[in-house]
């Protein structure tokens, strides 16, 4: 479906009210999206946690993707920061700009998905902005969240010794989008369908991993989330707090199709380490927490929906940089360090 | 001076580190820009105020604007809702999108505006993303005030019989916006350059009326700020009060260069009343509280840097609509409504 098909939306007081107004129906401070400015009232004893992540068409998403997964992907790229850094989701804002007027059809797919992923995120729309300006599709989400005074967990304060975790499964978001660009992979991978489609979903609808909040909030010394690849997130976690990191690849966790992918093409290392769109999560826990930090993680991973598991891939170190291991023992040297816009 | 002018930056880490982080040195929870997600300690007692209103290239500036102006402009334009709301300014998150590399010189201008801006506006940079995309340059900011629980100064709260007022000049930022585009205007409205000057500096540089905030909290029923035009904007706080309003635009405030530019051509009307970007804020305040009101926002408004009045120019009706009367007596009808993108 792209923006040209069908009957064109006129006006921004259109789009607001008869799209968007009912995503924010259930959240008193965006009253109605009829006022200037929305409301957080902030629950006493807590922080607010903050972050805004833009998505436009062309480069983190395609054009003619389905819009209900568009949206649900726009807002989870979001809430998957909020995930990774123990806080429970609040409110968003959401500013969207069109090159033309979208369609009606276009806007009913689009708000469906955002609908869709504010239920399972718990999440609600509180206020934005609509406008036309020429380039991609653009959806500018700003999440905002709330975690106990002092706790949200950071990404600079990792220690040498440091035990190194992971959610779920790496590289299936980046296999996904070469499954989408070249459907005929799949046989030459030896995968299924259904295992094809299901790295595409990890692609189109990325699951952020709130179930890890409360183990985080208990156990992690750090934590970020993996939106740009293994090597560089990693990278700059160490960096920031100062330390190196040794992990073993063959240690990080792959779904049947990643391990079918490496498998069939050496090469594709790249997708597992070096590759964005996973939104896993990236923990250092101390070794003294990891006993207690593994036994509650497992246990809330397993009773999320969907499930996930965590895998301890390597630690932190003293000394400087980010050494991988492939499998067989030897350094693994990624082609490129992950995703950068300049 | 345009973005392709000079040595281009290279890397996201680069432009983050360099040109942002300075700005925000002075907020704690900005974690030196180093972190996935800012943190905003809410003051006890206190509800956190949300907009976002994103600028671009060739909508809301010119792509050849001093980028000073541009990062002043973003943030002014923002913060000019929270003071409408009566919320005091406290952090912001801004999301920048190059369609290539910014240059040093244009990232240090445009640094340059916004730490003036935060320094005027009493805000500070808590954090964003900066990515590439095609289309103009484009800065998504979210702003983040606070106000005492409950007491946000709402759009849809005015009642029949409310006296409204306005905040300093109408017109001079799309007057300003003419003569820029064609700088002849400035003899022919018989204005000096210096008066010229001032109103093209509203378009560049709007200033946030930042000084109502306690005169609105303590005596306004509703208000909002201007940024569409009086005719549009108007019309939306009546609609959503579900009551009309009634105004004098002989008795609405013009500058030197809003006289003269009507004096020479009547159909200027519009940029007064139908015209965007002038970040005036419209208030409704109760007939019973306007001697209280007026003295307080005189002598608020009188102490701002730089200073401004308040006018009032008409009431709140019972019945539904807004009815505009021109100096002379006879219904002002504009061209257009106000700005609307679609």
């Amino acid at each position: 479906m792209t923006l040209e098909s069908g009957e064109p939306l006129h006006g921004e007081e259109a789009i607001i009210q008869e799209y968007l107004a009912p995503l924010a129906a259930g959240y008193a401070g965006a009253l109605g999206l009829k006022d200037d400015c929305a409301i957080l009232s902030p629950t006493p004893g807590h922080d607010v946690v903050l972050k805004t992540d833009p998505v436009a068409g062309g480069i983190h998403f395609l054009p003619d993707d389905d819009p209900a997964n568009i949206g649900w992907k726009a807002l989870a790229v979001n809430v998957s920061d909020l995930a990774a850094k123990g806080a429970t989701p609040r409110a968003y804002l959401m500013a969207l700009s069109f090159p033309e007027a979208p369609t009606r059809a276009w806007m009913a797919r689009f708000a469906s998905g955002l609908a869709e992923a504010q239920t399972a995120f718990g999440i609600q729309l509180a206020g934005g902005d609509t406008d036309r300006r020429p380039g991609p599709v653009t959806i500018s989400i700003t999440v905002l969240g709330e975690v106990p005074t002092g706790r949200m967990v950071r990404r600079a304060t990792a220690k040498p010794g440091d035990i190194l975790y992971v959610t779920g499964w790496l590289g299936d978001a980046a296999l996904g989008l070469r499954l989408i660009k070249d459907p005929g992979l799949a046989s030459r991978w030896g995968i299924s369908t259904r295992a094809a489609d299901a790295a595409v979903a990890r692609f189109l609808r990325p699951q952020p991993r709130l179930a890890i909040r409360e183990p985080l909030l208990a156990h992690a010394r750090a934590a970020m989330d993996l939106s740009d690849g293994l090597v560089k997130d990693l990278g700059r976690m160490a960096a920031a707090s100062g330390c190196g990191a040794l992990v073993s690849l063959g240690g990080v966790p792959l779904s049947d199709v990643g391990a079918a992918a490496v498998a069939a093409d050496d090469a594709l290392w790249s997708a597992i380490a070096a590759s964005g769109d996973d939104y896993e999560v990236l923990i250092a826990v101390p070794p003294e927490g990891t006993a207690a930090f593994e036994s509650s993680a497992t246990t809330a991973c397993a009773a999320a929906r969907p499930s996930f598991g965590i895998t301890r891939i390597g630690e932190m170190t003293a000394a400087g940089g980010v050494a991988l291991f492939k499998p067989d023992g030897r350094p693994y040297l990624p082609p490129r360090a992950g995703w950068d816009h300049f």
